[in-house]
């Protein structure tokens, strides 16, 4: 046979399970979006179409809805862990599990201020609003051994309105861009860190509290940087997470330039003092980079930022 | 000519335009979305090309941003009141003119707390992060005389764990659903509420605090309502704004029912008590309606909330 | 009680069936996506919650796949029909039925050339590619006697690369545009046509030949029109199909002008002859308008073509 | 300094060439959105915000449009193998130069049927109707030595109604699936495979005719595959191309699976043999596999058919 199966993988992907846990009338909940991949001993149903080592995709997404009851959702990296360990474990075939989750954050709904004269703000704790600022990504991969466990999040839109310059860059002979010494800087954030928690005799993360930092991090170093490059301020924004959080040693960012161009209002006798711009969709810079704790080996794949 | 031409409007829509304001050292911005239609004696360019009468859609673009500049944009809907009078008093031709806007809030990224110990709070009062909750949107109409302003949000995300029901529908030989006594309750809110504002004799409401107002009412409205079906909900929501908004005469909903459904988790040996919900994204129900002040013609088209 | 309920309406959007009929060996394929709508005495379930009236949105769900096999789907229209009867003659609190419908397009994936060594082109009349070239709509509204009937489709997407203008248009001072005398002209056609059969005493209209016809005067009409104006092309491709479809009265069209500018060549001593082009997405023009037959009521609304 | 940079890439995404070619009166279009990502020598930029080795992305654009002209686009291949070529070879710091191209196909409008009275066929070869049917893709890198050339499509939905089946899997404790022996198989199609091409010395593949070949096999062999699992019928696609078009050495595919449950029309008293086909959203089950030449090492990342 002249061809041969290469890297394969499957699964049941985006799984939406919501996980409500009620602590008295205060109800507490986890949204999130599970995707389950698969791999191992799998050449006989791609040569023959022989489904004997084959665990139904529809079977993936019961247990992912059953774990959410069996352990329930205490962080979407542990809930991964729970499902990535069961399918390695439980079926021989299976030798790698991955699981993807995004997670969706609400906030309540608080109706306690003074305009809120119909009830009091105890009996709304069932109440939420979500927040949609960012989307919060985990992926757990498992082989049995070792554990790689990589975080994030995208579509988290920021901007500077100043404090940002590019100029002194080179010129070649499709060079039209005038230099800018003060212009605005927008990104939507994608970014992937990875954990050094690799295998159960580590003591684990608290990945909930290492998200809030890792995110309030980042937000610190886009706003605190004044920017020469964006690359500048990606290299700031990774190093300032590396530096702060020791459980992380790489993280990975794609960084959309949204550029905010400087509308031209002489034409109609007006001066444009940094103060109206055009928002435009496409083409777009794209800056993407790796920033490393020295000495560990990069393991983030270059298009993960983009998935 | 067996054919003639009916409703015509045309105009450069979806023109973004960023406004940035300086206070000092602490900047604002505005992130509007500005769609502008412009309706009169076009026969012409439709039966025979003459553009005679035809400002065009660059120039109307071009305005959008000139008039970022000349009049700031105070709120979406006084922007909008400035761009429609600008073209229905300037141009002969056009007799009426349509503004649609579509808003993104941006919050500022707060560095002050005690972890930042990088610079002083003061030096990012010009740093924001995208709130994305939802959309606010804004419709301005002007004929010379009358104006009509309808404003509005979409893509509102709410959720109630508890306190909704669903029982004593109508069965038929199609009826398969169990009734339910104790459900979750989410949707995405797309509402759009209509002011009694219609002239320039009157007192002009406080847009951006209306804003704030209504959709307030409709998430506590949303909250506090124990619901026996989504309808109710609906009244609710719409009614407190009615009630609690003297300057809103009506509001639009359309409220489609993100349906989250109870796992059966028996065939595990499970019991779901009200814990595992599958999310489901299509189908799905969609309850749409009007709230009205008593008296008051209804004014919002059907399918406004559906834009 | 000062406020009221106003229009309202309810049922299961988005209910995508797929019926496949087997004509011996050879498969056929309807694909579409069915949204119902229902209103009629319906105050109670607004003003107290009582479901009385109310017929659930999930069993209208259970119709429509149970009307895919008691009457097959001959065509989006005639299964609307069938629908809209159903719920409207059949409960008696609800007044009026509202069918919309997407259709997508299969084709037959042909493997009967030279090339296909494999099996007999006899064996894959069971293959289907999607054609995605357009969406097809329908809307059927009934009322317990009267029907309405608008089809149309959306996302048509087509360009002359030559035989447009635009000059001679208005001048103010906002007006910066250069006028063309060779432009690329490109749009994304939404159109929605309303048939004149409007009684189960009429003879029905062939849906599927008129469909096929109309969809072919429109590509024809763009094609041939030598463009002045956008408005132009369009009241061309809309009394196209009213001359030659006697049973289509009014055709409303959103046509947004898919901007393709001329790339500025000249800073590296190029000449572009109308041959670069840069395909903009925001902002564009739009331009929308009605085409009647003389003496017939408009009856679309003006944003169905946004829909 | 504890942190370090990994891999970094930069340049301008999504830049949207259209290229008209006119033979006569016969026009031809190219319809490319390319996206330049450019690395080398990029440590100041990041460390310092030193820009001296940075060709701005705004560059990249403008060499996008102008070797529009400059070369024309024959196909997208040799499109961004000039591009590639030219960052590598004219900037020092520039090491290497990886471009990614969606292509959308554009049909003619036949005008030239009987029912075309209004010109002659001859003139309308200037009007074009946009495909849709997939997006053709390619990227092309290059390290001032070596290519690599990996080209594909996405969106190409394909649906079997019979000739699939799903039986004889691993049965667990959280399996409720029930053995099917005929069902619905429907994909969406994204395939990348690679060219053996990687040198100037070697005679170039037709690129043109290497894509239709590889996207006619591709259907044939899912049309023609009597299938036992998803699995199956991609390896045979795979496979059917690599023993086809010996200037393929290896192709990757994400197949989601896209679900048509059958709908239960018992409680209605209706059989459905067959017929009646809920199509899912989400979860569906997701296939990803390589299928290489026998000998050749995979470079295909795992994640590319999902961008």
């Amino acid at each position: 046979m002249p061809t041969i199966l290469g890297q394969n993988q499957y699964g049941k992907a985006e799984n939406r399970v919501v996980r409500v846990t009620r602590d008295g009338d205060t109800h507490h909940i986890k949204d999130l979006n599970v995707s389950v991949a698969l791999s191992g001993e799998m050449e006989d149903v791609h040569y023959s179409g022989s489904n004997a080592h084959v665990l139904p995709t529809d079977t993936t997404k019961n247990t992912v809805f059953a774990f959410a009851k069996e352990h329930g959702i205490e962080s979407a990296e542990q809930f991964g862990i729970h499902l990535a360990r069961h399918f390695v474990t439980s079926q021989e075939p299976i030798k790698q599990a991955r699981i993807r989750i995004e997670e969706y954050a609400w906030d309540r709904i608080a109706t306690s201020d003074a305009n809120s004269r119909f009830i009091g703000s105890d009996e709304v704790n069932h109440s939420f609003v979500r927040r949609n600022q960012e989307i919060r990504t985990a992926q757990i991969t498992f082989d049995g051994e070792k554990w790689q466990v990589i975080s994030g999040l995208k579509d988290l839109t920021v901007l500077n309105s100043t404090n940002s310059e590019f100029w002194g860059y080179v010129k070649d002979k499709y060079t039209t861009l005038k230099e800018a010494y003060d212009r605005i800087l927008a990104t939507d954030v994608s970014a992937r860190w990875r954990y050094n928690w690799t295998s159960d005799e580590q003591r684990m993360p608290n990945w909930e509290k290492s998200y809030e930092q890792a995110r309030k991090h980042m937000l610190h170093a886009f706003a605190e940087t004044y920017s020469l490059s964006l690359q500048q301020t990606l290299y700031q924004m990774g190093s300032r997470i590396i530096n702060s959080r020791s459980e992380i040693d790489e993280i990975r960012f794609s960084l959309p330039n949204n550029h905010h161009f400087l509308v031209d209002l002489e034409p109609f006798g007006l001066k444009n003092d940094n103060e109206v711009y055009f928002a435009a969709d496409r083409p777009y810079g794209l800056i993407e980079g790796t920033v490393l704790r020295d000495g560990v080996e990069p393991q983030i794949p270059v298009d993960m930022t983009n998935l």
